[in-house]
């Protein structure tokens, strides 16, 4: 397992690779690795010839009140993992390195970043569009892999990239959960016995939800409604039933859409989401398709 | 000359160069090409072993009373010129790919973009750090070429790739004057005959604040005075004395500084500046070198 800490010696690395015809699958993470980043670091081995890792937490992405300094970092065990899983370089950079005297620059993703986590967590997603535009710079990758779980994210990343026309595949994995159904997270290792067991009132609510979707439910206000009341048992922070591309909500479920939920489970700030196209939509997509491929 | 118009074509041709090992100098425009772009095209001739102009009037740095529809468009001159000069393609991409539908993504550059012309103008920095570092993303240059006439913008496009961590040294190449001292601008076709002569203040005024520190002035605050008399026949938006690296203001001259002015002339907003480092901080810049070069 290589360990590069500059952002220089990352680059020569990349670049050397590529100079030998190897496309690169990247997992960005900030340690403390589970089964969740397992399953991203798995498809990227699966998938590109070299995959490599960043294990980095980004201060930016982080309130003055947040988990910064008590956020888990578990390097070894995390290096162990990721070598075992088929992960051939490790990119950490050094905190004072990313972000150095006089640091002024943001990218931030309008709209897509203000609702959901962004209402509770004002600077959390510039803060992770800004460092993955630096890790997608010094990196170069030809894919990048990140999880569902954090659904938002996705959405954020992927409009980025877009928008500034980075020439990198993102892929989304969906989420892993434990047996018992609770999304895994690096900050579930915070939760008591109890907490584990409120913190499913989560996932049980949303797959209450799915029950509803699959049996016909389109007015989006009687979805969230079902959701709440599952989940009265535990302080909420929000419920959203938004559109998955734009994050913007809807009122009739006539498109792919996200439900996503967050609540304060004692000492852990949890998520969970799930992602829903209408079987209505599903057939229009395909039709459109088919009219594209007869015009273009 | 290879025009491009795509951002998929610009891409495949810069990388089809890097296959070829040649490097890549590239010279981001509006187009309306005078000697100023010149003498950037003529630096990146020189330099490197290809060198692609960007031409792309960019909405987002125009706020809605500016004259983004009234810019001017010389396409093909423009495209004679960089010719003659050596260039051999253009990246000329067309807005709506630039900018498409549910565009939401800004890369601003805090603090450096606020004052002197960031204050006249509030979304002109933030939409030229977006524009030049999607730019950058598609082009991939080694070396970009930037007029020290936009100082403000040198400044600001420096500091976006320090801080998002673009591998792409930017030369800041020297003013171009018209033979009576005016600074070439694509605006000065704007100007009336008149317009013309008042327009000249903005340089003397310029020249007569060098004269103050070439005989020892270290005072912002009279040297600022001294440019505002020597400025009082024209409509001055703004005198700023800054320093030079992050733009922010300087009471004592006691390392590089930049002054920049702006004002209304006509129908034109017409910019100029000096940039100026007193001689006992090159000996002490010196100095510094010597120590470092010791050190490691």
């Amino acid at each position: 397992m290589k360990i590069l800490e500059s952002a220089k010696e990352m680059r020569r690395w990349s670049r050397d690779q590529r100079r030998h015809g190897r496309t690169i699958g990247f997992v960005p993470t900030m340690g403390a690795l589970h089964e969740g980043h397992a399953s991203l670091i798995r498809e990227s081995v699966a998938k590109n010839d070299v995959t490599v890792l960043s294990i980095f937490v980004n201060p930016a992405q982080f309130a003055p009140h947040e988990d910064f300094d008590t956020y888990p970092r578990t390097f070894e065990t995390d290096r162990a993992m990721a070598a075992a899983l088929g992960a051939v370089a490790i990119y950490a950079p050094r905190s004072d390195s990313v972000y150095p005297e006089g640091y002024a620059t943001y990218v931030h993703v309008e709209r897509l970043s203000d609702g959901l986590c962004g209402g509770s967590r004002p600077v959390f997603f510039r803060g992770i569009s800004t460092v993955v535009a630096k890790l997608f710079n010094v990196v170069e990758p030809d894919r990048a892999y990140f999880g569902q779980k954090d659904a938002q994210q996705c959405a954020i990343i992927k409009r980025m990239v877009r928008d500034l026309e980075f020439d990198i595949d993102i892929i989304e994995m969906p989420i892993i959960r434990e047996a018992d159904g609770l999304a895994m997270s690096s900050r579930n290792r915070y939760l008591s016995e109890g907490d584990r067991q409120r913190a499913l009132n989560l996932s049980r609510a949303l797959q209450h939800a799915r029950e509803l979707l699959d049996a016909g439910e389109r007015d989006a206000a009687k979805v969230i409604d079902a959701v709440r009341s599952a989940m009265q048992d535990v302080p909420i922070d929000y419920i959203a039933l938004v559109d998955a591309d734009d994050i913007a909500p809807v009122e009739k479920i006539d498109r792919p859409i996200l439900i996503a939920v967050a609540a304060n489970i004692g000492p852990a700030r949890l998520i969970d989401n799930i992602k829903y196209t209408p079987v209505e939509c599903k057939a229009k997509t395909v039709h459109t398709t088919a009219m594209q491929g007869i015009q273009s």
